[in-house]
């Protein structure tokens, strides 16, 4: 076989067969098949899709290409979550002790941040202690002693997909469906959960821009989950603005335990139940309405904040920050950012806040760079919220003084403020499951 | 700029400013930047194209990135033709004494064949002691003296079309229109004639498959060539059969020889013909018909001939073999193919046949293969001719008798023989010219 052909295929339309597929993965994972073929493989692609079954094939072979995790001998059904990243997305921190309340194993493996976005990884790492490296056989017993893990990725998971996703990231074949979908499917395919929970962000926030795009690559997603053997299913849900009011690593953990109290901001609960309920159906707790009900006495009653403490401390982290979470401190710079005119603020530019946020020292812009766990964002007002000319709409946190005027900028260039109300939009938009799309509209 | 950008903005089928494409051509050819930056690129171009204003300055920039050939010291009228290649196809032989004998300079850089289709340079080296490698000032002293040099390309002709066509042969990104016509196009630029007559093959054993995509890549070039002060026309002409009888390096003089001599194939006489007198015309030598004449009269008084001989002679070559060309002997081996059945001759896969001669050693398939000038194939029957079973088709010869079992069935499969006669097709489909494409159906 010649990776030619396998090229001048695809660039025609052709549909490649399974052996063509493994052998491009396996050849290019090798180095046998050279950057510069994989990249107008990888461009052929973009232009011309693939089939179901061929993205199907791709992702199994990037999963393969590396470490499977084994989780036999975790008790219970597993169940991943997966969020495509945001601004503001903290819910892993909050919808994994519920589902471990519920009676659910979270084996889960996370990223770290990059750009605008945020990573579970680095918001756990605000706690001190925390260890975030875990062996499989450390990650496996710590699950069956308190019902959840997250650590970070292990270096050998899906080699394949790192190796491509790196070619992707400078050659302008990130925004392919299929390679999207097989990218984050082959990793949740190493990672060995029974079911998969997919939180696909749709708006100016997140990578797919709008539900139409989510809803296509929430379907590719589920469709490789199920043939695959694991229950899967995608919520569509709203980035058109940051989830929840706070942005930053210790800022977001603040906010996730506020949600676990019961005391979060009404967007981030109602995603964040959402995806609970989901996550419980998937794993056959019940009916929606149970699995949701279910949600609910987890955080009433307190249990799924003992869940995040127990593997908090589970980690080697300090339990006492979960429960007394103004032990983080503030940052030593704050700054309040007023509102330059009066009436409602709409269209916020969410990827701007993000890299407000970044910029003051909460994200990355490099992989090397590295993080200031205080810094961040809390958002005074959001979308639809009236404020008065100089009004706080938001105040920045940060280590570095330096860096505050720049941010500010950036902030107020990110938000807009009009006369008119403006509409609200939907928290979430549409379900994706094997049997088709529902809306949703909540 | 960065390349990433200029990949992202053809992907998403914009159009590139002078700038970008200059960036592209210079970055690439310092080395700069990467292969698999390039190559998804090139396949972004396969995909969305470029204006002709895109191609034009990507032309230019190819081919100031080498030595621009200084053709001032020679005086008078410039012509330059190109063919797109094919199989037979020794037309430079034959279409340029005609042109120099009728008062115009042919100062050519040629190429040497590869694959299925052969190139002058090779043609020419079957004449003892001919020297295909000449410097500029030999080169242009030649040109002067005879009218007509036909010469190697040198090293650094175009070096950034070098580089880029060597990516393109790798990663399936050779069969774009505006990549083939720039690639052409920039070594003629660099060559530096005043006018270009360009012989775009479209068949079989052709390149382009259809005529439809031939005139498409004729109207590229010729607004290249034109926009580039270059008086530019095309011809489309047949390559859904081998153009003469004789396919082979020295077969192929002995035949321009014949057809010098008037007594050359009907078909190959009137593709000469008809470049010649388009290559007159765009030196204003006169009125079609007038140019027409002209190189009838070249023919006919000999004085073609002897041009040809005269540049042989001044390149180190024994003009003995162009005034007597039995001098160049047989090939050891010879044997004839036998027709399978009786009938009509029709569907000769060319690009089989031009195989069958590279299998007996007539061409190349890798670069760095020698080859034997005295290999090639004569073809006694050709498309429309009636033959009985048993009748020979064509004869082939080799030095190396191990090849002529694999090369006659080779041949055999690349003809086949039908009851009913074929209907005869145009041997030149149409003219291009910046005023337009005018049908010919000669």
């Amino acid at each position: 076989m010649r990776m030619y052909d396998v090229i001048l295929k695809k660039r025609e339309g052709g549909e490649l067969t399974p052996e063509e597929i493994r052998f491009v993965v396996e050849g290019y994972t090798k180095g046998e098949i050279p950057d510069y073929q994989m990249s107008a493989f990888l461009m052929a692609v973009f232009f011309r899709g693939m089939t179901d079954e061929e993205t199907g094939v791709l992702t199994q072979a990037m999963a393969h290409s590396g470490d499977m995790v084994d989780l036999s001998q975790i008790q219970g059904v597993k169940v991943d979550k997966h969020s495509t990243g945001g601004v503001g997305d903290k819910t892993t921190l909050i919808v994994a002790p519920i589902a471990a309340a519920c009676g659910c194993r979270v084996a889960k493996m996370s990223g770290r941040g990059l750009g605008h976005t945020g990573g579970t990884v680095d918001k756990m790492e605000s706690i001190p202690g925390m260890r975030t490296s875990l062996s499989e056989k450390e990650f496996v017993e710590i699950v069956n002693r308190t019902g959840i893990s997250v650590t970070g990725q292990s270096g050998n998971l899906a080699p394949a997909d790192k190796k491509i996703y790196a070619l992707r990231d400078v050659t302008a074949t990130v925004e392919s469906i299929p390679l999207i979908a097989s990218s984050i499917m082959s990793k949740k395919l190493a990672a060995g959960s029974n079911c998969i929970l997919l939180d696909v962000k749709a708006g100016n926030g997140a990578f797919m821009k709008t539900t139409e795009d989510a809803v296509k690559l929430a379907k590719k997603m589920v469709a490789i989950g199920e043939r695959n053997g694991r229950k899967t299913a995608a919520l569509i849900t709203n980035m058109d603005y940051p989830l929840g009011n706070k942005i930053g690593n210790a800022l977001e953990v603040q906010e996730a335990v506020d949600t676990l109290r019961g005391v979060g901001p009404a967007d981030l609960t109602e995603v964040c139940l959402a995806l609970a309920e989901n996550m419980l159906y998937l794993a056959q707790k019940g009916t929606p309405d149970k699995c949701r009900a279910m949600a609910l006495t987890a955080i009433r009653s307190g249990s799924a904040l003992e869940r995040l403490a127990s593997m908090v401390e589970a980690q080697g982290g300090d339990p006492e920050y979960i429960f007394h979470p103004e032990k983080f401190g503030e940052a030593p710079v704050k700054a309040e950012v007023a509102a330059r005119e009066e009436g409602y603020l709409h269209r916020m530019d969410t990827e701007g806040i993000g890299i407000t946020a970044m910029m003051l020292g909460a994200g990355r812009e490099k992989k090397e760079d590295s993080i200031d766990p205080l810094a961040g964002i809390v958002l005074c007002k959001k979308n639809g919220d009236y404020v008065k000319k100089g009004e706080t709409i938001a105040v920045l946190y940060t280590s570095d003084e330096s860096r505050l005027k720049d941010a500010e900028e950036k902030y107020l260039n990110s938000v807009q403020i009009q006369a008119e109300k403006p509409a609200q939009e939907p928290l979430i938009y549409a379900r994706v499951t094997k049997d088709g799309v529902e809306e949703a509209g909540a």
